[in-house]
């Protein structure tokens, strides 16, 4: 069996042309598939018009007890159903989920060091078992970034981080494509030059890339995520942009592949 | 089998120790069980904050683009979230579900007659096979009151509406119990008197208590609807508080039963 996970982020669901385009597009694949989905600036807009102060720090949202209820609303009621109901109108037969439904990811709320992200939550387990049991009934999973902690309270989970962990989760059952979708063609060889796609990045190429500074910042880390996905079992991680989603997934055609060979 | 299909309303929902207290109560019923939950004053409130205005048409809610949003935001996400959060951490492995999800509820947006009440759905399918495929999971489904129309679009649709719908769609699968929670004791045959509650109602008492008058005004169209239930197949409709539903399930302890004979 082979599934497809796919992660799309805030820029797309921000942008209700490109959303409903790519939602067209991710109902044709065929296969079992997976979507894990980014909040978007909605919840910041929200807590604003809520008069609730948004804190981001390197890029992650600190979660109080009030922004988590707008992160629950948006991303867990909001954007998470809108999903839904598109793609069952492209027949699409979705599910939305959040971890707390049927404990599909469990996580921990992270301990406070230098920083306290407040209802922020690390994973400890997917449930594949449930996972595969939807999967086995032709629906597709639909994840908000959200998780819970058992003892019975909901956490803020970054998207791409999520999606990794689901898409280890089911390696051990299936050949799992993991899909980042972002706004570039893919890995650049050249940051000026848009086309300059990397088709391939196996562990040599990276650290090639790496020691000729053409792959820096930002790209290592989101890269070294990726590397620890495919050592995890997941068969190939693929970086490209949502528009290209399914040129991407006939491998080669589009975006970089991240592979151990 | 035996299967309890409970609604709470919003009283319940806007008062976070009796829901805390009633969620408890609800992970402790032994056997298979659903929840329907109403939505309570938040999307009210929210609305309020985000400058869009609430219109009440016969107790309904008018929903519009704008208090869709909110509706899906506050009763798919935050309420609906947080009450799977809590049934789990008292060990009850809940899902959230609307409509949309795994097409559990399909409706139809209302047509316009007298009154336009925007995007409110009339059911019109219930799928009782995933219902079913999760309860034999031992997983407890959580309804937020939101349906969808296979077009793509959520809608709003009553709770009480759609505990009915849920529980006649399981009648030939299984004895259901329909336990309507709401602030009173039960259907009372004394309105001055909370205590005076009718434990049985048949039809032939019904019909009685009707012609003298001792039940009245907003409990009929309710009766009636719990009496079409029971006619549909559905094995007990109880009418009961919320704080004695253990002592209402367990026959004849408290609340009031609707059944045929």
């Amino acid at each position: 069996m082979q599934i497809n996970v796919i992660k799309i982020g805030g820029n797309i669901i921000d942008h209700e042309e490109k959303l409903a385009s790519f939602l067209r597009d991710f109902s044709k694949l065929q296969g079992p598939k997976i979507l894990i989905h980014g909040g978007g600036k909605i919840a910041t807009k929200l807590a604003e018009q809520l008069g609730i102060k948004t804190t981001m720090v390197e890029g992650r949202r600190i979660t109080d007890e009030p922004m988590r209820d707008v992160v629950t609303m948006v991303y867990g009621g909001l954007v998470n159903k809108k999903i839904v109901a598109a793609l069952q109108g492209n027949n699409c037969n979705a599910i939305g989920l959040t971890g707390a439904d049927a404990q599909v990811i469990i996580a921990k709320k992270r301990p406070v060091k230098t920083i306290d992200y407040g209802f922020v939550g690390d994973i400890e387990k997917v449930n594949d078992t449930f996972i595969l049991s939807l999967i086995n009934q032709n629906i597709t999973p639909i994840f908000a970034p959200l998780t819970f902690d058992p003892q019975g309270f909901m956490l803020n989970t970054n998207a791409d981080t999520q999606a990794s962990a689901v898409a280890t989760a089911l390696a051990s059952h299936a050949d799992v494509n993991l899909v980042y979708c972002f706004e570039k063609k893919g890995v650049l060889s050249n940051p000026e030059d848009d086309d300059s796609v990397i088709s391939k990045l196996v562990p040599e190429t990276y650290e090639k890339y790496k020691s000729e500074g053409v792959i820096y910042e930002g790209m290592i880390p989101k890269l070294d995520n990726a590397f620890a996905a495919v050592r995890a079992g997941v068969k190939n991680v693929i970086i490209c942009q949502a528009e290209q989603l399914h040129e991407a997934i006939e491998q080669g055609q589009a975006g970089t592949y991240i592979s151990l060979k």
